[in-house]
């Protein structure tokens, strides 16, 4: 069993099959044309050493985001945020919301604290009970864990409840981490950051990797607004984490408005068109998603490693979620891709559950 | 006072200075054709995540140096390696032998170990005193810092010798942590690694950062014969840390055998003669090196600030080296580049210290 999903290599390696790999959740337009061409002419920036304090990149994040460059901490991908963060603030007792991401726990255990969990309830279709989790935080939690939207269900809290959780969240002293990697997908999508509350307590972490496809280039950041932990962090870290090419990546990217537009008209409706499709598939049952995943639930009495062997027979890998927290073995998760592929896909599926 | 070598960034920014950067010690070939032409070939390799075992770029690596995968850790850069050997190995009280890299004393100190030093003598040119050491690790230390070649001082301990002290310091149960980040600029290099002997006590860090260009790539490796630290180590690192362009990288830069001929046979000619024009220059005394820098020390009363200055000035940023332990406001460090470079730089040199 996988921690994580999309490992194609192994695959490879061991079975010798080539797939097409619905288990990452990245955006299928892939690298784009600006970001090709500004590697080729700019090879040379691997011949230095990155700024080892990153102040363009922090720059061009920062106004991306509309604060400033010292709210804004770089990284080798979200992961390392997450582990500076953990490292950085050793919260003793906290509450992640749950199923999720597992690299959260796993960053926090690093530094030896103590980690419950808040149940997403499938019989609330996993969308988040507020009231319920209040009365749970009434347990004196150090940290929140929430990851908006919310990997593998795809469902996300809006603003005005999450500016609300968070103010509950300052009269008990409980911080909140949030990780943001996959809300560039959800529509409105920054408009709907609780960022603009500047909140000292939440500490937002973002990637570039899913949006503009480049998990291969490992770049993340945090956002905080919180002086002394970020000076913490600061000085916990690994000198030049960020290599050359992230470096440059940045501000092609984030600048290209084309690619983010596409994007953005792209999952608008390819979500809804796979949310309607795979609701009309007999023996699953779907779970509506606002972002570029989508979670499944096999209920034709077929466990999720017959049916992901399936697939992959068929030429396709999903991600098994039955190692997500309070997912049985009948759960996976599906990525969101272009219509030729999803088509494809959706096919496979009416085959495979047979 | 800059920690490293080579804030380039920061002079530009604050200064609108571009200078002939002699303060960071990489190869002046720059990147390899070969590489070149693979990233621009394979940039959609950016468009997946690294394989999280990073199998095949562990094969290429245990190959070149003629171990197995299981003796090979991967890192983004040495410097990752580094902390992560600190964090597995967790010593109480450490040796550092000195003037050396700082980075050793930062990842341990991130631990929260004792620290001591074992000072390399300007009296003895700064060659590694055996006897002299090996009285001190009678002082029981869980684990001895060896940079070789040593930076700043360029300085080699040959095999035998260092075989001898490893020996020494399994009866003492002192682990040996051994950075050979500058090995290949070292004539024989490999062969004179003492790699061969496959000692369970000797965690070896190296780097493709210097010897191929690529300081902004991020590529490092361990290499132990330890299978429980292997590992504690394996378990405790951050998923997908090297990118796919590194990943790509490491095959590529080390079946170049052309580069490497190439670049062993300028710097066994470049040092000599460096070291010899060098040593012909009054007001200054230099130190012979066995690697692709030098260390050079002001005897004609000038201060290393003011001769930085006056160097950048003439368009040359030297490496002022007086915030390695024990070496004093008279010390600067001169990467070795190409033979124009070069012989416009000692005449820069010649310019500035009068």
């Amino acid at each position: 069993m996988e921690l994580h999903g999309g490992n194609i290599y192994k695959l490879k390696r061991e079975a010798g099959i080539e797939v097409i790999d619905y288990s990452a959740n990245i955006n299928p337009f892939g690298l784009s044309d600006k970001l090709k061409k500004g590697i080729v002419d700019n090879l040379c920036v691997l011949e230095k050493y990155p700024d080892p304090e990153y102040i363009n990149m922090k720059k061009i994040i920062a106004d991306y985001n509309k604060v400033e460059i010292d709210n804004i901490i770089v990284g080798n991908g979200a992961t390392e945020i997450m582990f500076l963060y953990a490292k950085s603030l050793k919260p003793k007792k906290v509450l992640i919301i749950s199923p999720t991401f597992a690299e959260y726990e796993r960053a926090l255990k690093s530094t030896n604290c103590h980690t419950e969990y808040f149940q997403l309830r499938e019989d609330e279709d996993f969308i988040l009970n507020i009231s319920r989790l209040k009365k749970t935080l009434d347990k004196n939690y150090d940290l929140l864990v929430i990851c908006n939207p919310n990997n593998p269900t795809g469902k996300f809290i809006k603003k005005d409840i999450l500016d609300d959780l968070a103010k509950f969240c300052m009269t008990k002293d409980t911080k909140i981490l949030l990780d943001e990697a996959f809300i560039e997908f959800v529509e409105g999508n920054l408009k709907e950051s609780i960022l603009e509350y500047r909140n000292k307590n939440i500490f937002i972490i973002r990637a570039l990797t899913k949006f503009f496809a480049i998990p291969g280039l490992r770049l993340g950041y945090g956002i905080t607004f919180d002086k002394k932990l970020k000076e913490k962090i600061e000085l916990s870290r690994e000198p030049w984490s960020i290599n050359a090419i992230a470096e440059l990546a940045t501000k092609i990217l984030l600048e290209d408005d084309e690619y983010i537009e596409k994007s953005e008209n792209w999952i608008r409706v390819e979500k809804e068109y796979m949310y309607k499709k795979l609701s009309n598939i007999e023996g699953i049952k779907t779970y509506k998603t606002e972002t570029n995943f989508i979670l499944v639930k096999l209920i034709n009495g077929m466990k999720v490693q017959e049916f992901r062997n399936k697939m992959i027979l068929l030429g396709v890998l999903v991600r098994n979620a039955s190692n997500f927290n309070y997912l049985d073995d009948t759960y996976f998760r599906l990525a969101i891709k272009d219509r030729i592929n999803n088509t494809k896909i959706l096919g496979c599926i009416e085959d495979a559950i047979k």
